[in-house]
């Protein structure tokens, strides 16, 4: 396994490997690698020749007052996660090699980037797209694998690429959960003891509104207030969305059918979370 | 000589070119070609093993009440062009297969965006930079032929790219005049006898004030007041801007230095037509 820092080395790596015929395949990561993050690597490892991982936790994607600065760091470990997985480059760019004085390019979807999480992080999703198109030209991937935890973001990329005619497939990879149902995630290491038991709130609304559509009812207006009512009972939790969305485009519908997307996010204390699910045609009333 | 319409069987292409290890160039263009883009053809065909042309009429780069329906077309007449210099592919795709329906994301390199053209053409290089960054994901060509007659545009491009760390070498290729000084360009099409008259205080004015560089006068308000009176010499013109500006980053300056950019936009009639010179080191006083 080898760790490359710079863009060009990294390129040119790349750049050699698809001249041989070598599929490369991409999991790209702000490290603090989790079970999410191996599933991912797994599944990646398996569907190519050549495995990289970027380590970069993106400035461009926190918003001025959010955790860029405190947000968790362990490179150290990661790599040992990484070599155990069979990973063979680590992508471990600075901040100024990524960003250097001046920049200025972003690549922006619009419309969908406001939506949903866009609402409260309005510049979140142009510093995703603009890290992950940046990545895709230094590594030049064959596939990218990313989680269905950020069901907005992995919607949103698969559109830039299909807009901008990136040759990246795109592969999303379902939600990997703590036993209690807690969706993982690198922020959950904020979680004091009772905001942890308080955020199974999440997983539980959503495992019971999955349970109503099944069931036959497929009016979102009921669906969205039984998972407010759920999440309202805990003290700790301040909700920032509920939204029910055709996964294609992200609108919001008023009756339930497949490919809908149902999407939390709430604050609890200092820590924002996010958790969803996805209605496909077999969970729908025949 | 092959044209491809569909932007997947000409990525095909490409990556099947590049396996192979040949060089691709490409030179994008908006049709009606002209002595300008033979030139920039002539280059690429030398600089590489395989040269593709694009020809797209790019609806994004157009504001609203600009000429993009009366642009001059000419297709039948490109190909045979194209053909005499050798090209092996020509791109030629149509709207909908580069902005099919939802078409969202957006490639900008912003404040650059803003400056000279982009004052008066607010969305035009948003156009140009997105359309740009599909052709080279399509194409996926080594190096990419820009004319310097356009030369913000090439500026930016040159920006974009190594902003986004895409792997294309942008090479510049010097204005092509008729021998009477006007740049070449698809718009002079546009031109009344008088008005392509009038249009040569364009170059005269910029031959001018590089004759008075290289005669020690660097003070950039005395250039600027020097080009805007011929100008205004003539009836049918209005100056759009005359701008002095350090090439790298389009930001003005006081006093000429090397590789700076003097830069005119104006209305002749219906038609806007641009010109440039660039001061080189060579060109200033020692």
């Amino acid at each position: 396994m080898e760790v490359v820092k710079e863009a060009k080395t990294m390129q040119d790596i790349s750049e050699s490997l698809r001249r041989t015929g070598k599929i490369i395949t991409l999991v790209p990561t702000m490290g603090v690698l989790h079970q999410g993050h191996l599933k991912l690597m797994e599944e990646a490892k398996n569907a190519g020749d050549i495995l990289v991982i970027s380590i970069f936790v993106n400035p461009t994607q926190f918003g001025p007052n959010e955790d860029y600065e405190r947000y968790p760091r362990a490179f150290e470990n990661d790599k040992k996660l990484a070599e155990g997985i069979g990973v063979d480059y680590i992508f471990y760019p600075s901040v100024e090699e990524m960003y250097p004085k001046n920049f200025s390019t972003y690549v922006t979807v619009e419309e969908y980037s406001k939506k949903l999480c866009g609402k409260s992080r309005p510049t979140h999703f142009r510093g995703v797209t603009t890290i992950v198109a940046k990545l895709f030209n230094i590594i030049k991937p064959h596939k990218a694998f990313f989680g269905w935890k950020d069901a907005q973001q992995l919607i949103i990329i698969k559109k830039m690429v299909k807009d901008l005619n990136m040759d990246v497939e795109v592969i999303g990879i379902e939600i990997i959960r703590e036993p209690d149902g807690l969706a993982l995630s690198s922020r959950n290491e904020y979680l004091s003891k009772e905001e942890r038991k308080q955020a199974l709130s999440l997983s539980s609304s959503l495992r019971g509104v999955k349970e109503l559509v099944i069931n036959g009812v497929v009016d979102t207006a009921i669906i969205k207030r039984r998972i407010v009512d759920e999440l309202m009972l805990m003290n700790l939790i301040k909700i920032d969305y509920v939204e029910i969305v055709v996964m294609t485009n992200l609108d919001p519908i008023n009756q339930i059918k497949e490919d809908t997307l149902i999407a939390i996010a709430v604050w609890i204390g200092k820590t924002r979370l996010i958790d969803n699910i996805i209605i496909r045609k077999e969970d729908l009333p025949k």
